[in-house]
């Protein structure tokens, strides 16, 4: 079905806090694997490769998260070869986030650029969709309710009186058919319900779930947006001008597509959606990413498990033991474990808030931290020590540095390592180490096309922050 | 009340499964201090400690825990002033564990040696008992019955059907009484019973828990045992008159006291003890060790908590995340954490036995492991490395010892070190660093008085076992 002028968007600037303690602020939802081998972005991007050609797909995102997600899908392009595809989508990057709309907006100045008829098909990075031919029907009969000039969503029917879900009122008559699927005119839309309104819409007939899945043409959303969110367009007008993007987005309005345009606009469709869509949306809901167990468990990890019932067991290398448990998600992580009934999983969000209160660092990141050259792992810290375990990628080598307050020991468990210090050049095999001394300039490299380089690296100092940096010369561009 | 034939004995045999995986095979539930600062032995010893002088108090135990107890009450004499006392108790040590008879049997030659006219109280190392001046009371009466010829028991007046802890059969006739306490004749003892059984035991009266508390004298014993348990008795004898323990003790029958001598013994009798006893055998008595908090929690280390109640949440240096919990057992250990609800702690033992048939290490010892000369910690292994955290006490060192297999990167992160190597001795401060060749004479010392030495060693080699080591000289006689 792939057409000249259908695009691609995917907006993937989202944290995810309730995900925690697998997601951080250093390691968003949509990167997280949590239903299976791909990442709920790569997820998006398999599904919608199959509709669109990868090189007409954008994934709209801010800066610091577009470092992080140009990492995670270049080492899963070369973990896995059906990956590939990954490779080629484009990027459309926000100084910081303002909400869907400024999102949307700038997505569709770029397209309109690239096509004056440009259709653009938007969706949230971390959903899920199970049933694709259904999609894909779904997608071309949008698209022709789209070149016709509508604002066209997908309304999921709801099975349940669900209270994490937004929903959008549809009107009752005016059905209409657009290839193989049926659109009504938007009524209203409707905020996350308690569960008595919740009950009635359920009942009622004419409520969708809001699937944040929008298909339109480019000129018609900007149309709109200058018509109903005129504060915004004004902004995305002075980018478009060559105006400077990061003084431009302070005085955007930080505003959703949904109360900014679809509740005010006059020609708004909601399709019904046809095709098992899911919104992961907590680890309540991990179930419908990943398939329990016959006692109704996922457990993953190095988990020993004696009667559980119902419960989310996730661990790591670490051991998790658990008895009994029923409806309870267990989350544990080198540095943070997670308990809680899955019926109060929404809370974790409360959680990570109120880690962040207390001054915890362990919201932030985790103890591995992807860089462009490869990891490092914490593996111990203490009073002006800090013990890592480095591991260098085939090829890649850090950036030339020093730093001021700290020294390093390196000694070589694995690999070769090439490393630069001061005028100095050495290699050293596996069981050989040397020491970089305060200030002294030095670089560390593998030279290898195949083997990783690791290495233990035992810092002493006075300030130990990762910011007591000074890099001369970066293959990543890193200042 | 301290009189010349009065000696205590306290069984410390145990491994205490229920209380993984805080307790581990090298970690005995006895020196855990699952009862605020003192370890459940440290406290046994000082409640005996006021009525019994500390020399004349022996510990029971096997050569495995021997080892174990001694470091542990040396490193909370060095620790607390208060804990002075226990350097001077008394061991006995039992190759290995054959039960408690001959265990109390073996204590009884040793005593009948020093004064035949011993009267020995024999203690569980693992119980609490609160009400001190009461405990005082209960054993001064029960040593008037000793003297007379008489086996006491104390037995706790149930206050709920408890089927975790063994029953005491009295006479309802010919109540005496001893000092301030009365004693009745012992009609039999009764296994842990079901529910229903205990329910009975609680309405009908005449039932006590059985506490493991004995206090006889020491010929007494001896002439039941003799009576009762010749085969007990018989090896015994060899050992007294000379014969190797270890060859004894393989042919002496594994029997409980309760079983070998109680339930024959004719001059039974059971004095009702009023002083608040608790077992604490596993994670769901917690709270008689501990004080819950107003939610009913009781929450220890880095545990951030939203509204759990009832709950047991004991966490160490990692972030432990909990949600509104009920009734829940939370433990997290470095290596291991167990989450299961507190009726069904008793499981515990369950997993215990699932993760050595699994061939799991994380029951048999923590990451951080005590040896005489301070501690270990293994921060990470791999396949042909190793990397430790060593801590050094001040005035210790380590053995002079080589190893077939593995050199060693020594990093000085804190004090200063004095090392042997090969020929060379060498001291390093901390940032400074050395490696010990395969093979190589070495030797680590702390000369400090006071400053801790912490090194991080980082071991490569192609088998990285805590048995590849030879010791040439070390100062806590080790093979």
């Amino acid at each position: 079905m792939s057409s000249k002028d259908l695009f691609g968007v995917i907006l993937a600037g989202g944290v995810g806090t309730r995900f925690w303690p697998l997601s951080r602020e250093t390691m968003p939802k949509q990167i997280l694997k949590v239903a299976g081998d791909d990442s709920l972005l790569q997820g998006t991007i398999k599904r919608l490769s199959s509709i669109i050609p990868t090189k007409k797909i954008s994934i709209v995102t801010n800066s610091e998260q577009a470092e992080l997600i140009k990492l995670h899908l270049a080492s899963e392009v070369k973990e896995k070869k059906s990956a590939q595809i990954s490779a080629d989508v484009g990027f459309i990057i926000e100084p910081f986030g303002r909400n869907t709309a400024p999102a949307i907006g700038l997505a569709a100045l770029e397209l309109i650029k690239k096509n004056p008829d440009a259709v653009m098909a938007v969706f949230p990075a971390d959903h899920l969709i199970k049933n694709i031919p259904a999609f894909k029907r779904a997608i071309s009969g949008a698209v022709i309710a789209a070149r016709e000039g509508y604002l066209v969503t997908f309304g999921i029917k709801p099975s349940s009186p669900e209270t994490g879900y937004g929903y959008i009122k549809s009107e009752k008559k005016g059905e209409k058919k657009y290839g193989s699927v049926n659109g009504r005119n938007i009524e209203r839309f409707v905020e996350k319900p308690n569960l008595v309104r919740a009950k009635k819409y359920l009942k009622e007939g004419s409520y969708f779930w809001n699937s944040g899945i929008f298909i339109w043409k480019a000129s018609v959303i900007l149309e709109q947006l200058k018509v109903h969110t005129p504060s915004v367009y004004k902004g995305l007008k002075a980018i478009n001008e060559g105006r400077d993007i990061l003084k431009a987005y302070k005085l955007i309005e930080s505003i959703s597509i949904d109360n900014g345009v679809m509740e005010q606009a006059q020609r708004a469709l909601v399709i019904e959606a046809p095709f098992g869509w899911s919104d992961v949306g907590s680890w309540a809901s991990l179930d419908e990413a990943a398939k329990p167990n016959k006692e109704g468990n996922i457990i993953k990890g190095r988990v020993v498990d004696i009667g559980s019932e119902g419960s989310f067991i996730i661990g790591s290398d670490r051991v998790l033991a658990t008895i009994g448990l029923k409806d309870i998600v267990v989350v544990d992580t080198p540095d943070a474990t997670l308990v809680c009934p899955r019926n109060r999983a929404e809370e974790v969000k409360d959680m990570v808030g109120l880690l962040k209160k207390k001054d915890y660092v362990e919201h932030q990141r985790h103890v591995t931290i992807q860089r462009p050259w490869g990891t490092y792992t914490v593996l111990e810290e203490g009073v002006s020590y800090k013990i890592k375990k480095i591991s260098v990628t085939p090829g890649k080598r850090l950036s030339l540095q020093s730093h001021k307050k700290r020294s390093e020991h390196w000694v070589v468990i694995k690999g070769q390592a090439s490393i630069t210090c001061g005028d100095e050049k050495i290699k050293l095999k596996k069981n050989e180490s040397t020491y970089i001394p305060v200030g002294v300039k030095h670089r560390l490299e593998n030279l290898s096309k195949t083997v990783p380089l690791e290495i233990i690296e035992v810092q002493n100092g006075s300030y130990l922050g990762e910011d007591d940096i000074t890099r001369f010369d970066d293959d990543f561009k890193r200042s």
